[in-house]
């Protein structure tokens, strides 16, 4: 068996997210069925993490295994040949054995897209806010660097036993009237950059106190009432390995 | 009876045009609807010309009449409230009852948004090409500027006779990797700028030649095989009045 890593782009508009489900289009299942009609044979594609429902990517990272040998650009070629023209294969190349998308990965980029102006011709890739307090949103993001246990911002999860996350990177960036976000981390818990941004965003508004996230990043709660942002402005910008 | 104008926004990703349809979704159709809600009356809105399913606009404008006269920001906020969040009513006043947002229109502006690398996250409103050639994109645009039966250009339709439309301004604007083509004129006739875009697209990649788009110009011919760009790059930027 010889082992391939891709690296995916997608826009997640009219995807049912990353994971395979019967009856829905998930890019998963695209990819799975690209590589049937290339290879003629079944071949599980396993990812670096799952996407929510709407979320793109621009460098997901995914990794299968083939019987046989194919150069790794014919490959690439000829899996975008046979995908969904929203998904996109960017680079292929053949690893070792022991790679694994998910376990091997060391950290993963996010970025999170707001506008403050009401352009409404970038909707499905950005959430509008009217007036937000800059400086707020940076104090909050600030916070969130370092390790902390996540509980208070996920889907709660009795079956995840270590919610620990360490966060490399939390930095809001300005340009103009569109504000991202970019957040780093070894790992994500469930919907954990759509409340962190969710409750950020309410925090720039004056709506939720900085006190209060502080709390419930150094003493985590279980399913907190807190706020989720869209997830059509969020993407998966790259995913690191050794 | 009042007549009021109104300048419209709208995403056309998921609507069926500007015109009411029966079954459909369409601009026109969500505006009506919410009007109804507004004013408990079946009011017909008349927009400045239809827009093809799936294109956009930032400044379409429209004109109805109401037997009552209403504070015109009020009117405004109550109907966007009942709008679906992807039309938005910009602004709305009162005007004298000769103005006609299609017989009293004397430019309408578009641009159309093509882009050149590989940027993925925003397909929803833009039409990726590959390399193209934008002095021979330039050289094509320039050729319609000025009044020219636009036959060759249009979804043949025998009911309409004159086909003269005069181009009041045709250019590509380059800015990095986005090509915006900007075009103003008297009236379009249907599917006009796609299939103007939609060919000089083909100049510009060097599969359709300038003196070939010169004759179609100068000589109009009927239901000619000509290329149409995707509705969902197009933009109705504004329309004038005296």
């Amino acid at each position: 068996m010889l082992r391939y890593k891709i690296i995916i782009q997608y826009d997640g508009t009219s995807f049912h997210g990353w994971q395979i489900q019967k009856g829905h289009q998930t890019i998963q299942g695209e990819i799975e069925k690209a590589l049937k009609n290339v290879i003629s044979e079944d071949i599980v594609v396993y990812g670096s993490g799952r996407t929510d429902s709407g979320v793109h990517a621009l460098g997901q990272v995914a990794h299968f295994d083939l019987p046989k040998k194919i150069d790794p650009n014919i490959l690439l070629s000829a899996i975008n040949a046979n995908l969904n023209h929203l998904i996109r294969i960017i680079k292929c190349e053949l690893v070792d054995s022991d790679f694994h998308a998910r376990f091997s990965a060391k950290k993963r980029h996010y970025y999170y897209r707001v506008r403050t102006d009401s352009f409404l011709l970038d909707h499905h890739y950005t959430h509008h806010v009217s007036i937000i307090d800059t400086k707020l949103l940076n104090n909050a993001s600030k916070l969130i660097i370092g390790q902390h246990d996540f509980t208070s911002f996920s889907k709660y999860n009795e079956k995840i036993e270590n919610r620990e996350c360490i966060i490399y990177e939390s930095i809001w960036k300005e340009d103009k009237s569109i504000l991202n976000y970019h957040i780093t981390g070894n790992r994500f818990l469930h919907h954990m950059v759509r409340y962190l941004v969710g409750t950020m965003l309410e925090i720039g508004k004056n709506k939720f106190s900085l006190n209060e996230f502080k709390n419930l990043l150094s003493k985590p709660r279980e399913s907190v009432k807190i706020y989720k942002a869209p997830a059509k402005a969020l993407v998966l910008k790259q995913v690191d390995y050794e």
